[in-house]
């Protein structure tokens, strides 16, 4: 249905919403590189390095000391000077006088003079005067004396000062997403914080007369909102805060409150078509700009964006499927990338061949939901727009270019699973 | 260096720690299975929905209710009888009363007789009497009535309660990691609540007389915990809730206190070998069982496994390297398995020829740190288990099964990737 409030015409973006159905419709590429120009890894943070898996650094890490700060053993033995284990064999023990003992965080305080040796356990200091270990096994112990059977050189197990970090070295890029073993590292150097890209706040705005909260039994003529918890999750998945504190009223002014939250990103799900109530929109382009509405693509046609104030804002239709393909081809794209991680989608793919055909329409991006059915893909939905069982049903999708008609049976398709695939341990 | 404790032969394991080094050590495949024996998926606890993304049903999940619950428009427009409308067409427009209107949440009360129309909104009940919905597109409006310009039949833009989800299906089955669309469908059919298998509780044990607390900067003698803060991000990964309130002392009594924390698995870090600093496994062997300790691996093969009361216990070498690689092969596996998760590891593989050889030595497995140069893959090191830096300059690591001498240049390998590799969105 149209409508005929006056500032609709919204010049400033060529956004005319008192047609019926959009006069023109931005292809998906363009919509892709809109969010692209839009979203900018975000300032930064200073967090506790607890708190630091799986955030993205702000700054490269430069380490202020060596690791090891000191030179170690590596073994259980006796820390000598090398020299005097020359010539050393099973036939020919050379002994040597036990003068102290070493032990992790404990160090022998004197210096180890030749013809001497100090009991030594692995990761305690390495004594002064004496430049190498004599493992346990390679003595034989003689009261205050230890036989020595072998010869080491000199460094010969020993761990030199900073021989996994040196003080100065670069150990962790700007933009790395921490891996456990970089908390680790981080840890190593002495950092009890990090500065790491802020994660997005994105208020969820669940509009809809006919919505229970989540959690609510549905009742004869309504249904119980989806979409919430689904954005809930799909948000912490790309690495935003999302912020959803119930079904909103579908009033202007209720949505336009909402969406001058104080967050990075507003998702809007449900009113963002052309109808007489589709508020959002028209709220959009009034007060802020909607320079995207409408996209080539099935389901999610009637998604928007645009700007309000220094938000960015995603116009999700309120159908859960097209909620969710609307999410993951744009709003989840602008989150990952504000909060400093990849763009690309979370989805790990697979080739396989069609069982059946998959038909599409020149024109516009189809995201057909299939399942994986042993070596082979079958098609299960592109319509069906209204039904999120479709999406649970299915192990994946294909995204058909808009350039094309689909894919007759047995072409090999690609697909991005939506659970990861487990990767077998071969030993 | 030996110990003489005289329960120490702990005769029940078959295991003599009064050894030099390792008597026998247990193959990567004999520990696995060991791993799997012992870990099953831990009871379920019932969540709100709004904390079950990424949790893992206990349960199918049958719903008890219509999705959605009535017929309801798919468009905005009228509701009609579809008889009424046959015939129609541009040329020959027929006259329908327009007698009130339906809105989602807000039924038209009565029922629609022949010759009457009610104006609907997308996802309004369809009221009664009325069997499709006419298009706002195909209709032209004439004071109250509408003048209908095309024929509908029945069904026509309704969408059939049940059509989503009908009562009795069974929407989601056991062992499901829920993903964000799940999490929708759930709220969809009203349920505020699931039950998922319980995650496990890992405690963390870090010993070690040289270690510093994470944060602290690494002073003259002492180096600063990496494993920790290492330790408590794999946890997470895998789906386990991590504690670790700080560096245990290295003495029997502290670390036997700690082993027996409320949880269902310890990780203990340090002292895992058979010096006699290396209490745990001592103790492990005399309170409990070890029926592995020391595995054909390199790095970590001081590990060892058991089990007190009901606590899967893993002792991890307190090299960092070798840590992570005990970790990983086998307590994240339990981890995983107890939290209902997929056994396999998480990582991402890629196939890639080698660009240097790599060598490894029969009769163990090794865990070769890599990086991904371009299309090649080079070899970065196999020892060093003490220098963590070494996994955090890698991009992942390849696994040389224990019958291999290792690999020539050129052989195509697979390496498992510390970081998911970003997948191309294609349009």
């Amino acid at each position: 249905m149209s409508t005929s409030e006056p500032e609709m015409s919204a010049s400033h973006t060529g956004h005319d919403v008192r047609m019926r159905g959009f006069a023109r419709r931005t292809t998906v590429e363009q919509a892709l590189c809109w969010v692209d120009e839009q979203s900018c890894p975000l300032d930064s943070q200073r967090i506790a390095i607890d708190a630091a898996y799986q955030r993205v650094l702000a700054n490269d890490v430069v380490s202020a000391v060596d690791v090891p700060g000191f030179d170690r053993s590596m073994m259980d033995g006796y820390a000598v000077r090398a020299e005097d284990t020359l010539g050393a064999t099973p036939y020919n023990r050379l002994p040597l006088r036990v003068v102290g003992q070493a032990l992790p965080g404990a160090a022998f305080s004197e210096k180890v003079a030749s013809g001497q040796a100090v009991r030594i356990m692995t990761g305690a200091p390495l004594p002064a005067g004496a430049d190498a270990v004599l493992p346990v096994e390679r003595v034989e112990v003689d009261g205050d004396r230890i036989l020595a059977q072998d010869a080491v050189v000199r460094q010969k197990h020993v761990g030199v000062r900073g021989e996994d970090v040196s003080c100065g070295d670069s150990v962790l890029p700007r933009g790395r997403r921490l891996r456990p073993q970089d908390v680790g590292v981080l840890s190593s150097i002495g950092r009890a914080e990090v500065d790491v890209i802020r994660l997005p706040r994105v208020r969820i705005i669940v509009t809809g007369n006919e919505l229970l909260p989540a959690g609510a039994l549905p009742s004869e003529h309504r249904i119980s909102d989806a979409n919430g918890p689904m954005l809930t999750s799909l948000v912490t998945r790309d690495g935003g805060v999302p912020e959803h504190p119930g079904i909103v009223p579908d009033d202007p002014a209720s949505i336009l409150d909402a969406m001058r939250s104080d967050v990075d990103v507003v998702l809007v799900s449900g009113g963002s078509s052309v109808g007489q109530e589709d508020h959002a929109p028209v709220l959009l382009a009034t007060h802020g700009e909607l320079p995207i509405h409408g996209i080539a693509m099935r389901p999610s046609s009637p998604a928007g964006m645009g700007i309000l104030g220094k938000r960015l804002v995603f116009l999700l239709p309120g159908n859960p499927v097209a909620c969710l393909s609307a999410y993951d081809f744009f709003a989840g794209r602008a989150i990952r990338r504000l909060s400093g991680n990849a763009t690309e989608w979370p989805y790990v793919t697979i080739q396989r061949p069609l069982c059946r055909k998959l038909v599409s329409t020149v024109g516009r991006v189809d995201y057909a939901r299939v399942r994986i059915d042993g070596d082979a893909i079958e098609p299960l939905a592109i319509s069906g727009a209204s039904l999120l069982s479709t999406t649970t049903r299915a192990d994946g999708f294909v995204v058909i270019p808009a350039d094309s008609e689909g894919y007759p049976e047995g072409t090999v398709v690609e697909v991005f699973c939506f659970d990861q695939k487990a990767v077998p341990l071969r030993t």
